[in-house]
């Protein structure tokens, strides 16, 4: 990213040589992220982040059936789930599947929930808290047989499963460079040639009039690089970080008593989201802080306070205010597992004695 | 910025350590742009650039009625035209107030043009393709007496005006820190404490639920770097940058005949704006990108052809399709505005010849 960052960085939208040879580097990394999904390049289009990304599908691939109807899951993400409210506003009907205890959607609940008037089923490809992986081929073919939209939110999975865009069968995929190692400030939606999309941002046509504003070069260039990278590496990593995560959730399944996984396989390798009976996960949180070891209750959330997992609530198999998420990365360590396999035990036991 | 791309870099919005560091950097760079603007921290959204920055201004500041009625100018940039366009689809009217001659907005008009059922006027601080100043504090007081929300799009004049908020009077102002030497990829919106805005970005709850998606915290911090060089730097810049732009439309005027400039004072100093009687802008722009001199027929725009300048037709004064725009800025020379002086000259001969 630096040459685009501290160079004269001129814009890709001018005419001139400076402006087209800027286009050349954005197109380029256009085409790349392109070829990691198997789409095409006008099928791209560079956003702010993965809640933009949601936000712009929600809107914008409901919008030729104004009032319609949508059907989401229980389980996603705020990106999801706070567009889908502001739909509701607009005028629109929005079903959310539930989950089973297991964490996943039922593909006949989805086809028994279609209308006549849906306009888009967006169902995330795996989830954020608990990483289960939703079967989205199948559940975009129903969509497909009705020949409704089909939007999955990939933020999540990116990085971990593959996400050709063929193979699963979606007409939209939404992506953010930052959880694969690229920059924050930069998200991805692939839309399907041919479906019509309607602009959030309006304004001077960039982005073939579907996301108006100065290209920022670099980002993209920065989420191209993250994302070959993680797919060249996505498999050795998997089986790397998959190891780790279990010698981590086993560990403490047998180390804490009352203690329980929530979400069951298929998963995502990188996160561990356990119930510890009893102890108010947000309370954990802060004392494992203080131990030096990072963990979320819910999502992350601007609030500086955590709500109940509004996953966990869906999953109906145990208190939504015990779920605490650890996750796993790439320059997670053995080290760093065993530690927490040392400090969580006695925390928890001290916060159960008092 | 470098550190917050460079080494691990943490959720804004994750309660915990490494989490909250990254917020408290997030809100140091939000505090300096505020205290740029004169404003509160809480008043600053950051977005993706200006064009989100304006989308969100046209459609968040006027939701408190919808399908009311909004005012514009015909000079705006797309950004806010084709925003103004989609509220237009919602439901809202649109009244665009004319400019006279010299690409200025009558402020009679306006208060003329003000209904019972209007929810905002936005009006642009310095126009980007002729650089004309508006009497934006007159403008916001006429829409302040009637409890109208006044927004004006501040891009082009960032870095060559002062910004206060208050000393303007605007409810609303937008920022893109690329105009000023900061990084493409964040853009900035002021609203007033106390104004309703509705987001375009539903989620999270970042940025006080204003704009989810996770936060760019490199962005912000080159953002308000790049506010904070621009504003040290502004008088003796405008004054640097004015004697360049007067050499270049003052010898461009006595060396072409049939010359005139589009616009008058109060102009920004780094636009000059000119007209070659007979010469289409589009070609001069793609011979003078042969001779290595970057030029701009109407605004930077993505489809590849540039068209007539809506700016300059408003103007009402020349051929639109004629107005070439020559940009100044920090790096410019006086050897680079001689180079310009003696060829653009000998070119136009050559095209008025042929």
């Amino acid at each position: 990213m630096l040459p685009y960052l501290e160079g004269p960085v001129f814009n890709a939208s001018s005419l001139h040589q400076e402006g087209r040879r800027a286009r050349a580097v954005l197109e380029e990394a256009r085409e790349r992220v392109a070829r990691l999904l198997g789409a095409q390049r006008k099928e791209i289009v560079f956003v702010a982040n993965g809640s933009e990304a949601d936000a712009l599908a929600t809107f914008g691939l409901s919008a030729k059936r104004p009032g319609g109807h949508i059907v989401s899951s229980a389980i996603e993400h705020l990106a999801i789930l706070a567009s889908l409210e502001a739909r509701k506003d607009e005028g629109y009907d929005v079903t959310l599947l539930p989950v089973d205890g297991h964490g996943f959607v039922d593909p006949g609940a989805l086809r028994f929930a279609l209308r006549d008037d849906t306009a888009l089923v967006t169902i995330m490809y795996a989830n954020n808290e608990i990483g289960t992986i939703q079967p989205i081929r199948e559940l975009a073919a129903i969509a497909r047989q009705h020949s409704i939209a089909f939007h999955t939110d990939a933020v999540a999975a990116a990085g971990w499963l593959p996400i050709s865009v063929d193979e699963l069968g979606v007409d939209g995929l939404s992506l953010a460079a930052h959880k694969i190692g690229g920059p924050k400030g930069i998200g991805i939606l692939y839309v399907r040639d041919g479906m019509p999309l309607v602009p959030l941002v309006h304004g001077g046509g960039q982005e073939r009039g579907m996301r108006a504003g100065t290209e920022d070069v670099a980002a993209a260039v920065g989420a191209a690089v993250a994302l070959e990278l993680a797919e060249q590496e996505r498999v050795s990593r998997c089986e790397r970080v998959l190891a780790l995560r279990n010698r981590l959730e086993l560990g403490l399944l047998a180390k804490v008593p009352l203690s329980r996984v929530n979400g069951s396989e298929p998963r995502l390798p990188n996160i561990a989201n356990l119930s510890f009976s009893g102890i108010k996960a947000e309370v954990l949180a802060v004392r494992l802080d203080l131990e030096g070891i990072a963990v979320s209750p819910g999502s992350a959330c601007t609030s500086g306070i955590a709500g109940p997992s509004h996953v966990v609530e869906a999953l109906g198999t145990g208190n939504p205010r015990e779920a605490l998420r650890f996750s796993l990365g790439t320059q997670s360590t053995e080290e760093e597992v065993d530690f927490v396999l040392q400090v969580v035990p006695n925390v928890v036991s001290e916060l159960r004695r008092t």
